[in-house]
């Protein structure tokens, strides 16, 4: 018999999307925490966290919601030191709880220890049972707990040695911020899944998930942490550990990032966000041609895909849909019920503009499409003449076991229908998807370099033995 | 010696700008209700709420902050009754208190009544000690109460006869809603300051400030209600009152609400507010044409206007500033304080993009110009190599006395600036406002059926005898 | 048709209990104001405020809940000003709402007034009629709003003017305290009904419902406030009027206050609480002598007269009965459910000092009769052998239309059953309720000085013309 | 270096008072638990929260504040199973930390485990230090985590395994009720420190600190647990444990839950608490005798040693001072500033019946003595002749270790004062403390059975080596 902390009935390992900051040796650390917290907002809504370290003593504060509310000004005065971290979460409806919100702050024999952890391991599962069979117990459903536990193993003899022999046991994605009373430190699992980027400001180094919390700090940008890169910064300086090159790891950075989740001002995997959306959209008017009259995005998912497009195509883009400033991302919503709401109240198409128009209407993704088709019935309602929907990228064919929460496979319309019968569901008058081809065309890096599993089915790590891909889809093994 | 109910020393009469909406004969007026507030909210942050009538008894429920956080499902579905009207506020900070939060309910000899205004009345000191003197007492520092206690006195046969003999005693701006136990009314002042809309639901009516409100609830648009129209809707059906035609009133729509106030998807004063803004951007090319290589939009403000300028230059419209979406408007922040720091993670400029760029940048209006300063010297670090500043109104040169809330004169800095000295303060290339017969030639109307007061000085009402600029620009009269 | 402005469909003018406080020239004045309304915590546990004056401007703040979470430290601080008054109330279910909280702030042609009402005016319902047939405008239920509506009538050249003439037309129970810019008024109706003392601290006069007020932040008890007498403190000193003295009217202090509202500790109507009550249980012994071990009380609201039977009996007091501190007064709880709820966890009798013992059991009153059965039943569950009920009062027969909160007639145990019936109801050995002459003979005063309408039915003042005692007892006229 | 968790810098392993409830096989164990807490209340009021199995799944919650506050029924409804566990929580501020407070539910090799523990472990710092070196990870500082990992050791076969040998490690106070998915769990030190009661409600069973949480869920009282003992509930019924036997550990109850800390309706250590009060008053007025006229307690923890004293020498008791019922108890708030203003607060003598009078005032304890002295104060400027004070207990000379709050050394009146110098200091006629010989004459077990360190100052635990008294006394060990 199996057993859970959580009152509702859910995933044991919640996947969840999330980001991490880290600054180390500046005397308002945990207030620069709290602003680049504010930048990585869009990378989890549901809780926050910052912890922080004056040298001997470490604290955390978190809760449930926004950063802005979670922190005010006498929190953050409240929180001081010159090392500090923080995490903001997102995650399934069931963990939802405070005490899966990080960072996770423990006690152990060399002392304090906080960790914040963007990704989602495969092996979390097995660890756990393991570590519960050495005696370990677990007070969170979060991975984080599994690798602290890792780390704490009696047998190690320095912080160095916990920290890269416990990493080189976890399989899946993980970038990592963690912090003891002198030390700040960064991480990327081999495969580079999620993104972290080093910054400077002054002589203080800073961790971010992404760089536009590097901009808002006024952070000079350094350098991406590489694939496997594993750096601890104290008062003797940084080191850069790569404790993985020997198994000669194959970078898969996760390039749904790129399409969807990272903010196009940031610059990731070694490009800008922005950008690469716009030649996303450049591709699909090469490869989805369309005679009409306007290019019009879904805002503002689809901006910079539809301004590529409009750019190739040399159909004007237009301004066709507004967006209400008072609603959040739709995608990061826990709820069936409130996500169908917001899709109603968050756009609003402009009569004046679609009206007996010829329409592209260009997004970054479909899930369910049940938002989309209610968009389509929307902007014909307003007059539009055709509807031409091109999406900036492939189907969306498998789960992702590596820390974006995609429906299950079943929600997932591409999954088990065709284009065609998709463009007939949404009701457009044609439908261009861009392929992997044509995705892979417009990244910086070898097309071997991303994970395209969502889109291919084929995952670049292996589940463990014993694990059915049902079971993995629920979010936990056996 | 004059008493104010205010803790904070403030304007007796504060302005404000504010949003209203009512729904007659529908089973869920106060879910709709909520709903076209929610579509509302660009026009007041800081309180709201909601009237409701079961034809028998009215209720109200009220308060501090966002339609979605004053209201719940608990809340809503308590409001019950056939009949409803909300309102969202923006008020300056001495007054932003809950008991100035609207609409106000009262009971007087005729039963409930129930009012929310936008909006600013000229004459309400005079009016207010004139009713002082006659026994009324007064609970809140607002307009609204003058109109209720006017409505009150007891020369009256019925509620048609108070509301007529009423509004014809204001003076200034007022788009009201008001309602009784079976009886829902809307009225505009004669110069028709701000907008009201008439739509229908079925066989319900339905009052609101913009017709965004309308689409949200899927009501159709019927028309606008006319300047100095006053709408009565019960059981009999619809009645509509122009009572101030003998006096022949001049039509005074302000403009500011299609260049700045209200949603680019709204219909407003007869045309589409984005349609109005990509006008001005392109007379605005024609009038400071520059060479550049690209045109970027103050987001989401400039939005509009760069997309014509780029049309009309041939310019290329490119995405070059990023907007954080966990953000409110600048605009409607009570402090100065808060108002510098949401500039600051507001908005966050693309270096891949700007770099080595000459750079129309375009926006709908600059008051202080301390944040345009700090956001050019911004582009220009990132590699920007020209920034041409085009503005698609002209220089704001006095304070309005009818409902939109400026800084006082010495905070405007084109009040006491040249176009030279703003440029250079700026630090910008190239300085483009747009000129006054500029802005009017775009609008659709008669360029005498607009209020321009805040770009020339001259005021459509004079306030009263006694009255100095410099105290009316404080709040305050005598 | 009349409406209603509560959303619950609830008497229009509710009774109600209440506290007030003010004081006059403490630059501390508004923290003693709060110190003031905790000691009078119990007589009114659902709102609170306290408004303030520095001379120039009045503030105020309330909200619903006890005073020591309404008001923190930040909020007393903001509350700057030598002139402080407060009010703590209970009411009914149907009014628990925040804007009937007290005082009331309001602006008129003289300026700022702000009262606190505690009592009940018979003739409310006529004057708010005829005051909104003259233009006044309601936005509360509470009858204090009416006499400010008197008091801003026109005619007046003074507040004292005002003042006088305004509260002569009142009809019913009304203990007073008003404050404007820079005088603070207190006054007791001609009857008395509530209680009212005058005290002084230093320089500073202080007002307050109770004694124990005037304990608590150290003042002098200076004496009560006569009936009748209204009382004006400003920078002239101290000023009484007796407006109503050609009336000759009689004297009715409520001697409900005695038995069972005011604290112990509290000197009221010219004699201490404690006291009385002890007297009271002297009285009993000698009315319904009995043979038994020990007296026990219902604690705390017997203590006092249990201890004066024990006394007078020489039957040796115990503690056989334990409450728990983390309750507040039954008698105060709005709903039935509740009530019964919090009987069950408020008292827990000890076994080991009840069993096998014929015990006393003394308590103030009997208002339902069914928590005390339930009580009854528990002792004897415990061993106790017998049960004599004493009771320190009379059995109550009719409501209160001065401000007492009883339940409706039909409630009332005592108004539809003998003394036998209730002893069987009960399941009591004996029981024993106080003479009215017994009562009255304990009293310091002259038998006719004290209101007894709820043990004889028999009301000083009639209600108006027209009004039927069911309306009444229903809580409004007509 | 040491580092703690808490942003405060205070005590790593903070004493704590606490009350602990459990209930076995009934349909509403939450809510039974919830009012089992409420009755122990008084035993900790800074957290609390319950825990509850359906079966298969446990859930748990807390948080800060009274069990009417942290509770609705919302909350209670969600917590469905038939086996619940509870805990109320009272601790220095440092540690006045969601994060602390109890239970604490864990995941571990054999599933969850959930402990809430009242007392205080003499050897939480080794076992801690040893627990880390091994690999554990802490997340709080309270003792109850440390339990957990000592049962989650893997050596162990089944929980009872686990259990008995873990417990067996501990040395000091320790009060538990424990939880699996099917077991209810009730532990006590073989001192026996803390109390723990096992009752019957139906065929369920319940473990509660005091019995009063029984009579309020009306359970029937089957004994107390005993000390050493533990007692597992599962489907199979009940089986108790008593491993520490061939020890043959010394009893020693805790006194002091007699004379202050237990409610008195409880029955505690083989008596009820009222009743050993009233013989600590006789015996308090033979050994210290006096000439006066009334005897008055200051309520309510003195209420029954004053009632003793006064049937002991027959002087009168009367109720000269009343407490305020907004008021918790001064013993148990954190900081001195809020103590002293809420002892102002919470008393009131009445001048009327001490005016003139030689009093024996009778109190429960003396800690620091500054609230007394201002208490006697105000009884002398009242008019009291003489004030000879009583206390029914011996001097406290030395901190508690095992369980119970105390200030620190010196700060406890008695540790470095005379009682001449005391009487000086408190302003008192005459001082008289009940002796140690007299205290234990009272109680029904062997003098042997109390722990009366904190009057002796000898301790029946040893502190470990190496820890001096002074460190314990700051509350940690090295």
């Amino acid at each position: 018999m199996k057993r859970t902390l959580n009152p509702i009935p859910y995933p044991l390992y919640p996947k969840h999307h999330c980001g991490v900051f880290g600054i180390y040796g500046h005397k308002d650390a945990a207030r620069l925490c709290y602003l680049g917290l504010f930048a990585l907002q869009h990378r989890g809504e549901e809780s926050c966290g910052i912890a922080v370290s004056d040298g001997k003593n470490v604290q955390c504060h978190k809760g449930m919601g926004l950063v802005g509310d979670v922190f005010d000004e006498t929190r953050i005065s409240a929180l001081s030191g010159d090392i500090a971290m923080g995490h903001v979460r997102y995650s399934t409806a069931g963990s939802s709880i405070l005490k899966n919100a990080q960072p996770i702050l423990v006690d152990y024999s060399r002392g304090a220890l906080a960790i914040a952890h963007n990704g989602n391991l495969v092996n979390a599962s097995l660890l756990r049972d393991e570590l519960e069979a050495h005696g370990s117990i677990f007070q969170t459903t979060s991975d984080s707990e599994i690798i602290i536990h890792l780390m704490a193993r009696p047998k190690f003899k320095n912080l160095e040695d916990a920290l890269l022999d416990s990493l080189m046991m976890l399989k899946g994605a993980f970038t990592l911020v963690m912090m003891t009373q002198d030390t700040l430190v960064g991480a990327r699992d081999p495969w580079g899944f999620r993104p972290l980027s080093l910054g400077k400001i002054g002589k203080s180094w800073v961790l971010a998930s992404e760089t536009c919390a590097l901009d808002l700090i006024q952070a000079d940008f350094e350098r991406e942490v590489e694939a496997g890169e594993i750096i601890m910064i104290d008062k003797h300086g940084i080191k850069s550990f790569k404790p993985f090159e020997r198994y000669k790891p194959r970078k898969r950075s996760c390039i749904f990032e790129l399409i969807y989740f990272a903010r196009p001002d940031s610059f990731v995997f070694g490009e800008n966000v922005h950008s690469f959306r716009q030649k996303l959209g450049m591709k699909l008017a090469q490869e989805h041609p369309i005679e009409a009259d306007i290019v019009v995005a879904v805002p503002d998912s689809g901006n910079s895909a539809a301004l590529g497009f409009s750019r190739a195509s040399g159909i004007p883009f237009e301004i066709g849909i507004i967006r209400n400033h008072y609603i959040g991302r739709t995608f990061i919503q826990p709820s069936q019920y409130i996500r169908d709401f917001k899709a109603r109240v968050k756009l609003n198409p402009i009569k004046e503009v679609l009206d007996g128009k010829r329409i592209v209407l260009v997004d970054d993704s479909i899930v369910r499409g049940t938002t989309m088709r209610a968009r389509v019935a929307n902007l014909r309602k307003l007059g539009a003449k055709e509807v031409h929907l091109r999406v900036s990228c492939p189907p969306h064919l498998s789960p992702c076991f590596y820390g974006i929460d995609f429906p299950t496979k079943n929600e997932l319309i591409a999954s088990s229908h065709s284009v065609a019968e998709i463009r007939k569901f949404l009701g457009v008058d044609s439908l261009g998807y861009l392929s992997i081809d044509g995705l892979l065309s417009c990244a910086i890096g070898d097309r071997n370099d991303y994970c395209i599993s969502c889109f291919c089915g084929e995952y670049p790590i292996e589940p463990p033995e014993g694990t059915t891909k049902y079971a993995m889809e629920k979010g936990y093994a056996k």
